[in-house]
């Protein structure tokens, strides 16, 4: 397979990336950070993608986040010089943790004193100078430490005062915002991010413990903020792919979803409401979607024709095993697709028909998966499209 | 990491084989096989690791069944023979179907006359003898033809004289059996499974269409089915591993479950009931497990203790993001853990002294995963051990 193809030519399953509406995403983030007057360090979780993180940082970001050493490494080889580790530090693992910081700008998150003894100690035994921050837990109840607390003081004064470690200050992520059920909830999640973080920042420094960096943020919850005075640094990942999670919480449009999968129909039986592709739960994962089941197509909706940008109103894949995704008008029960020629369909104006005509064997179809992240995280690379023009193919880089 | 280590120094999340129960779980299956007078081609998809399949082959399992051409050219490059690609042969990929089959004996599967036509001509344009298998639907109505359809007999008997294919004969995979309700609904999806493809056979046969192997098969069906007459080979795959799917539906034990997730806990904030550790939705995948919600445990329990083989009465992963898993005693809604201190648990017992107890930051954990096929094909490597020994380290051929 050539560099330059046609879409229509890729071997499915594949993962597919629209150049034109990735760079739109990356320049539009860029923006308005620059705008409000912080640092943009994007979570390369979402892309685990050396060329995406060069795009980003071409258009300003400074630093990258990353969720595992193996995104590390990759960066790291790749020249990137400042990253972020976000996700508790795992004490087993603090060997490469230190073998990272020898080459570049390596910062960890601490938010128990079990975690600070482990990093205190192996920076001090490897003589090498280990940047720290405190997770902060503003609503997410998922980890970091109790803004309210005696601990986020006690480890803060503690990080600040221990050699060689380097304290970077407070960072948290408003992961709640993916729950909010509308625009009002969601800028109260964005807001109540920014105001506890900044009120823990002042109050630390009244007890006389530095905070140089006040790092937060999630796409959700940057897409729809104001004000972050006080801030330093927003962390947002999702935003360079979006999804049909972030369509459906109104937080970006169809035609902003630069992620997609394309799959090919492999099964079509005759009278069937349903077909089948060959993009099943190891392609678009089993991430069931919207938060509210109300907004929810199954394991995503299909975009109409193979261009992208659109919602098919219709057609989703309603159901997954391994290597199958079962696609049809209605939501079923999970993975339970009916019997040939049994079903009435439960979506008005949905009829068996609509997969007839347009789900034939061998064609392709793209789909808008639910989750970009844990989808674009089952495949090795990246079919990079301008329009249905192969322009290029990027490696992803999976693993621990 | 030197290959003999012990299980507690594994670097996190890591992907863990208890070799001895898997050298268990192949006897048994071999062992059930030669009873009931059938061949075996286990499914590959569940271990994707030659080492796994030179165990089963050597224990008398004749040829594989693999789920992507991935897993296929692994499999053909360590020197396998006989492989079935046991998904609707995708049009787009013949080229690769032609190659493989210019090495081995390579059986695809054809359940419409447009795969008909696509796979005729690439066999026929290569010059090379290509295997197929009908699919027929048993009543998973995933994919499949209706048995009792003309479309079985018109299709049959166009690939047995169409050379230069080779008709190898009606093949189907009844997973509804993981729907089943209890084990007599169980037993009789699987007498179904062998009855309709033995009375469609001989309705083949009268029909002066050959019909030379019966192909059917699925762990559960496997495990309930006492008699095989009319059937030529079975398929299972999940049996090598086993999970907890399995042992909520009452197809093993849990000291059956060769595959599991080591995990460290890396966060446990004062007075939480829930830690946090780091396999998340890339270790675990999002399956939700046992079709029956009252048999659920969230995202998968934890085992007891590091050696395994013992299900935690307590304990389970109860939510899971990108990269953590939120681990406590209770349910609550998907992927919500609770307030720090804020949290009575809604199960007799648990009490956040459980946590507390258990789960400091640092310590490893290993989780039984709900579907082992899904979290193993997101790791690159098992560590295989025997008790806490790792006596090896096997590649995972994950890809497309």
């Amino acid at each position: 397979m050539p560099r330059r193809a046609a879409l229509a030519a890729v071997p499915t399953p594949a993962a597919v990336l629209d150049l034109d509406v990735l760079e739109r995403n990356v320049v539009r983030m860029a923006n308005k950070a620059r705008t409000l007057g912080v640092a943009l360090r994007p979570h390369a979780k979402t892309h685990k993608c050396v060329e995406v993180a060069r795009l980003q940082q071409e258009r300003g970001a400074r630093g990258l986040t990353v969720a595992t050493l193996a995104e590390a490494r990759a960066f790291a080889d790749a020249g990137f010089a400042d990253l972020t580790w976000a996700v508790p530090v795992v004490p087993g693992r603090l060997d490469e943790v230190v073998e990272l910081a020898r080459r570049l700008t390596f910062r960890v998150l601490v938010e128990s004193d079990a975690a600070a003894d482990a990093v205190a100690r192996a920076a001090a035994e490897a003589r090498v100078s280990l940047h720290v921050w405190i997770e902060i837990d503003t609503g997410q109840h998922r980890t970091g430490v109790d803004p309210a607390s005696d601990l986020a003081e006690s480890l803060a004064r503690r990080l600040a005062t221990t050699s060689p470690l380097v304290f970077d200050g407070i960072l948290t992520h408003a992961g709640q915002g993916y729950g909010a059920k509308d625009r009002a909830a969601l800028e109260r999640a964005a807001a109540t991010e920014r105001d506890v973080m900044v009120a823990l920042a002042e109050r630390l420094r009244r007890a006389g413990v530095p905070v140089p960096g006040v790092s937060i943020g999630s796409t959700p919850t940057m897409a729809v903020v104001k004000d972050l005075t006080g801030v330093t640094e927003i962390r947002p990942g999702n935003y360079v792919f979006n999804d049909f999670v972030q369509v459906a919480g109104g937080v970006c449009a169809p035609e902003d979803c630069a992620f997609s999968v394309l799959a090919t129909v492999i099964s079509h039986q005759p009278g069937a409401d349903h077909a089948v592709v060959d993009a099943g739960a190891l392609s678009l994962s089993k991430d069931l979607g919207p938060s509210d089941p109300v907004r929810r197509r199954g394991y995503g909706p299909l975009l109409r024709g193979l261009a992208g940008g659109e919602v098919d109103p219709v057609l989703q894949v309603r159901g997954v095993t391994q290597e199958h995704g079962i696609v049809g008008p209605a939501e079923t029960a999970e993975g339970q697709a009916r019997a040939p020629g049994s079903a009435q369909s439960a979506v008005a104006g949905a009829e068996p028909a609509d997969v007839e005509g347009r789900l034939a064997v061998g064609e392709k179809v793209r789909i808008l998966a639910n989750h970009s992240c844990l989808s674009a995280a089952l495949f090795d690379e990246y079919w990079v499209v301008r329009g249905e023009d192969v322009v290029d193919r990027w490696r992803i880089w999976r693993g621990r």
